[in-house]
């Protein structure tokens, strides 16, 4: 499975909270990049490898604005330029490392991996639950070791949640996800979404947990997907007694970075509505979302072992009524990345995630 | 050294009490296989992949004589035919996996890899002594990680008892089992055998521990081997003081099947005839085995190290009189392979591994 | 990064103390060694491969002045050929291993692995304080995991003390040993020399932890090589209202073999001249060379594998000043490996590493 990567545009590279008094290492799309914090630029991000004698500067330390390399003591600046090099007073120009941009917003620490002159604050995504008032959040990471279209696959289907997230998320048996229909719509050619009406259901276990008992509710469930990486799940349930507009929302964003060809730095933001202020169910949500995560990156990582073997190997490689969502998303990246392949500064700026309505993404009445 | 599979025929693919409610994934001849028992058609063998993403259908679960994909709930019948999609009630011709003929006798499971219309149970071999009332049976199953071949090499020139099996059954140096001649005999063109008679000699551990005192005996050794993996040992011993009619004899099948290019799976069966309900017997002899074995793992191991570092040795480098009987074995291997080569459907019919006579296959007395 | 090996020359194989009543499997220039002591021809080295089934004879055991194959018992002498094979008289003429020059010399074993005719003990460099009745020796080994250049490099330029090694051999920060200016000189085109005088600076750990108090000291140091692997740092030291007479001195060798590509044996022989009968002197000393060297090998582990993922980097991609000795050093060596590429039978016979001079290899006065 050949490796499709569309760089020329904002990348999560972090938690903002990551990014503290030391500094990290971290690959992204195959680069690998020292992180720090800086009085003067804010976040840098540096190539993580020093011009001298290649030895990773994420080994040494801050000194200031400043990285210094753990071997001979040689100082980069946000700007990349080496400022000291021991023992001389001159610097050869070429003393220098590539820099990325980064810019932090909803949180979230944003690198562009792309051409860097194009790299407009203004083209990051509206993610604005992540940081608003109106919504508890949490936040949490994962390391996949897939290629980050198997998660993209993955998230685009959530008929899987009956299967591999019983204990969580999935639905009971006789009430498959597979069998509510799922309308599937692409959106100004940027995004695609999968939407799911599950009136009268049984609670699902992480749902009974929130709902304080076992009952009977209707659910929704949106899957957005904008290529290349932002994918948010947005879902609704109440209890079939009660109406719409008392529904407890979900706003799950997933945000899927490369690390390299194999792996992705899997971000998660999770933005609630309800009973906002309680902490115990705040760590239960959390409990709940890393195991479920977790059951999606052990399958993904055993489903690409076997791409790993059978390199020629195309999935869907028998495709069902399910795919049609995961189709439409990997299409849509496709061009994206074909697009970037044919002109190195193209950009595919991005689109809102939801439409207006009271509650959900289509407005709908999962009681009628 | 390139890879030279038989697959015309059947092979072990498990003892039969491996499979049991759960399904077994193995792979045989670098197929990845899920195994399973089904109430329609006994035990059956499924490609290991599902045919919508490929993950493999061991990580799933049976459903009736069905197999139940983990990922996203796809059904698979004891003919491989998909049988449920959620979520559609039509089944696209291309939803189902290849499988492999299976059987059950001697309790073992034997599968045909090969072309699956020559899969003839009656092309089983003969190994009665594995479920005969006559005989005192126990099993197991070691993994070994080198070539089968290397297995055929080590069983076909027992005089390495004397250097790795001195804590078993192995002899004093001053008896090494080198110094007994032995005869190698190819039998209609389908099998080989090694024989050799110890008259006299003191008995090695394992023996001793049977007779319960050290003292001396005569013993007798036929490595017999018939392509591409069924090898026995058979063995007798008895007090020089008492007759042959007396010996203690072993029937040791080591059945071996490629599980990849470099690794084996190597059931045994351990036949024996005296000390019959002795329950303390069996399990040292278990154990004995099974160091035994061990041993031998372990030293193939490093030569298949030491032959993935150098593809183009050829074993024995430097021949020496005990390379006959393995030399022979390897031929007749070759010419099976060979001739599978050229024709696809060529088979081999197993012929009878132990000749008529009233113990040994020779028949030949060791006093003598 | 291709590989540079000389070998007409004597490495180092071992200390000599490793080499006692049983046999050791060393990998030294790619080539699988076993050596062991013979009576009749003190330390030999063969190829650690039988040359029956290529099993390594280091599995196996001495027997007198032979070794012993673990599987099927042949024997080979000090010669490498065979004496004995189990059931046969006749010795077959290709049953025989390569065999390597081996001589004990300064407590140290040396080996020759290039044309065997070409192995004169006459060319084992002089390094007579590592068994001098002067000196008080200890010594030691670490396995660094990358090619031996970056070893050469690191000791070539010791200004990295400042960084790498700050907690025994390096100075504080307004002293970087950068700071002060290196000579740095080729004697006739065999060996590189890079000296340092630091007048006045305060003691760092390990010189403290000898003087018994932080104080200002002198200190000389001369980084000295001789390519392929031989190292000598030739330090001296003494507080600042002492002479010259009176410094500390040590000879530390840095014995540098390959072992693979990317893999060294690293032997230390550490010789003082001062408090020559403290053994807890002597085993504070070992401790500090220890963690010194490992601090060493992690960096340069980590070095190596951003060469192997960078095949075609160069080192230094840039150059500073520092960079003077060690491009000196790898200069020599590369007009060596070339020599030898262009003809087998080059040797490059050793040269005196320590000019004659009342303390320092250049004589020069501390405080001047």
């Amino acid at each position: 499975m050949k490796s499709e990567w569309f760089k020329n545009c904002w990348m999560v590279a972090a938690h903002a909270g990551e990014i503290g008094d030391s500094i990290v290492a971290r690959q992204i799309c195959g680069q690998k990049l020292v992180l720090h914090r800086t009085a003067e630029s804010g976040v840098v991000a540096l190539e993580d490898k020093c011009p001298h004698r290649l030895v990773p500067l994420s080994l040494g330390r801050k000194v200031g604005d400043q990285v210094m390399c753990a071997y001979h003591g040689m100082r980069f600046g946000p700007d990349g330029v080496c400022t000291d090099i021991p023992g001389q007073k001159q610097i050869p120009a070429a003393a220098c490392v590539p820099t990325f941009a980064c810019h932090e917003r909803y949180n979230l620490v944003w690198i562009w991996m792309g051409d860097q002159a194009l790299a407009d604050p203004a083209l990051i995504p509206d993610l604005h639950w992540a940081d608003s008032p109106d919504w508890t959040v949490t936040t949490g990471y994962l390391h996949f070791e897939c290629d980050y279209r198997l998660c993209t696959d993955n998230l685009m289907d959530l008929s899987h949640e009956s299967y591999i997230h019983k204990r969580t998320i999935g639905n009971v048996d006789d009430e498959s996800i597979a069998e509510f229909p799922v309308k599937v719509t692409v959106e100004q050619d940027r995004l695609v979404r999968a939407h799911r009406e599950m009136p009268n259901i049984v609670s699902p276990p992480m749902f009974s947990m929130i709902l304080g008992e076992e009952t009977r509710i209707h659910r929704w469930q949106s899957a957005i997907y904008m290529p290349p990486g932002i994918h948010m799940t947005n879902v609704g349930f109440h209890r079939v007694d009660r109406p719409r507009e008392s529904a407890h929302m979900h706003m799950m964003l997933h945000l899927l970075t490369p690390e390299t060809d194999g792996s992705t730095h899997y971000f998660w933001v999770f933005c609630r509505n309800y009973h906002r202020d309680d902490e115990e169910l705040t760590q239960s949500v959390v409990r709940a979302n890393v195991v479920t995560l977790q059951e999606d990156a052990d399958i993904l990582k055993i489903q690409q072992g076997v791409l790993d073997a059978n390199p020629d190997a195309v999935v869907p490689k028998v495709g069902i009524g399910l795919d049609v969502a995961p189709v439409q998303a990997r299409r849509l990246l496709h061009r994206l990345a074909a697009a970037e392949e044919a002109d190195r500064t193209a950009i595919a700026p991005p689109v809102a995630m939801v439409a207006d309505g009271p509650l959900s993404p289509t407005g709908g009445s999962l009681a009628a």
